[in-house]
């Protein structure tokens, strides 16, 4: 869904070229933020503010956020009220020797904004399961940080009629899409995927996790098996882009929606439309 | 060992910076080498290229070989027989929609020339085992991809009087160094890690094996556990740009080399005398 930039800043000075001693670039050491901008206000921004953070923590990235904020309000100010992503972009900078980090890195900030092509998400998702299977590292996982061979692996085995792929670990455990979480309705439960030591764990996850708790429901996260996959009611996929996006059909998996089981696809894109229209900054 | 770069290439231009939006820096999606230059001579060079004409395929990135060294030799006739590192990395360059890569990538050929800094491998190496785990993948396991957040992590917990890091994978295995491979003596068997599913295909452990093996010394190739390490005669580091390197002591580890058992090493660092002395493009 993303396309050519727009605009971009790198360490608050309008530019869109980077040194290939960034680490950035040499090791993909640093994390990353893709946020929706609808009338001009970040969707779910303390969320995300939250999960960067978090990750800049997890890599040891020492950052100066009211900084970037600054950075942020700037490149934000220059958009026309279209509806873009923000992508922030946080590496270690130049500096260490080799793959060690030097003591105290000047970390690098890179923000663009790029142009956002929605898709009809009211029809239903196909879908197709990946042969490439998802690294696993309980220290890494759950965080949105550079190294994304894996998602780019797996994206390009989706067929180009297809709207996302889904992705196992080597121990065959579903874990996401390759830029989407998942939910399962299996029996009247709500089910995700164990973030543990693969996947993202994602903003409009969480929100929908919240939400839903609002709503007596609880959201069950535990290892989830192609045999549970293939049982499910129904099947949502969610990030902070596009929303909701309930599945109509999974290639590989031979998983269809029953016309009649929309309990929680209504309910999840009613949670969607809220907040969509209720942001702010 | 590597420093900043003497100068530097981006698809046979002088040039040190890189757009924001080529994969290698926005998902590490691509691959690298790092060629010891010695008079002028890549070490090791055919088993580069095979490494990294590997690496490509199994990313399927469409590199043109001929250009690309043509580069090689265009950024080398500019070194003044300095000793140096050459640094290969490849990208799928721009494109593609968000993971997703474009059908015919037009990838990034980045050379750098890097200063050298010969470290003293005649006294052993001091080693600590690292906490931070390598991540598991069968489909990546031997590549050198630019997904080294696990490196970077490890090498930061190498205090700075250690030399290199061992890191496990998160079943306990021993796989390597944070910039080596490894080799251990055990009751006179010379033995290495499987590195299918872990660590990097090196091309001095290759080397190593090849010539072991031509004085009818197998290395065998199996799954080592940190008992193995401890009970082990001698232990080699070993790279393409170092060399060979004994290791001396292993903290975390409780492991001593003793001052007798040198076979190993001394055979090792034969091998690595006639390889930098005899070395040809």
């Amino acid at each position: 869904m993303l396309d050519g930039p727009l605009q971009s800043l790198i360490n608050g000075q309008q530019a869109d070229q980077i040194s290939i001693r960034d680490r950035g670039f040499q090791y993909g050491d640093g994390c990353f933020e893709t946020v929706r901008i609808l009338s001009n206000e970040p969707i779910l921004w303390p969320a995300h503010l939250r999960r960067l953070k978090h990750a800049c923590k997890v890599l040891r990235l020492s950052v100066d956020f009211d900084l970037l904020m600054n950075e942020i309000s700037q490149l934000l100010q220059s958009n026309n009220n279209a509806d873009v992503i923000l992508k922030i972009t946080i590496t270690r900078g130049e500096g260490g020797r080799g793959y060690a980090p030097a003591k105290h890195a000047d970390c690098s900030r890179v923000l663009q904004l790029i142009e956002y092509i929605v898709p009809d998400t009211a029809k239903g998702a196909r879908v197709i399961l990946c042969d490439h299977r998802l690294s696993s590292n309980s220290h890494l996982g759950g965080i949105k940080h550079l190294n994304r061979l894996d998602q780019v692996l797996a994206s390009a085995q989706i067929p180009a009629n297809f709207d996302e792929g889904l992705c196992m670990d080597e121990d065959g455990y579903v874990i996401e899409g390759c830029r989407s979480n998942l939910l399962l309705a299996v029996d009247n439960e709500l089910l995700t995927s164990d973030l543990s030591r693969s996947g993202v764990e994602g903003v409009m996850l969480n929100h929908l996790i919240e939400e839903f708790g609002k709503q007596a429901t609880a959201v069950i996260r535990k290892p989830l098996s192609l045999a549970q996959l293939q049982e499910a009611d129904e099947i949502l996929l969610c990030n902070s882009v596009f929303g909701v996006w309930p599945v109509l059909e999974i290639q590989n998996v031979d998983w269809q929606a029953a016309p009649d089981q929309t309990k929680y696809a209504i309910a999840a894109q009613e949670i969607q439309y809220t907040l969509f229209q209720n942001s702010a900054l």
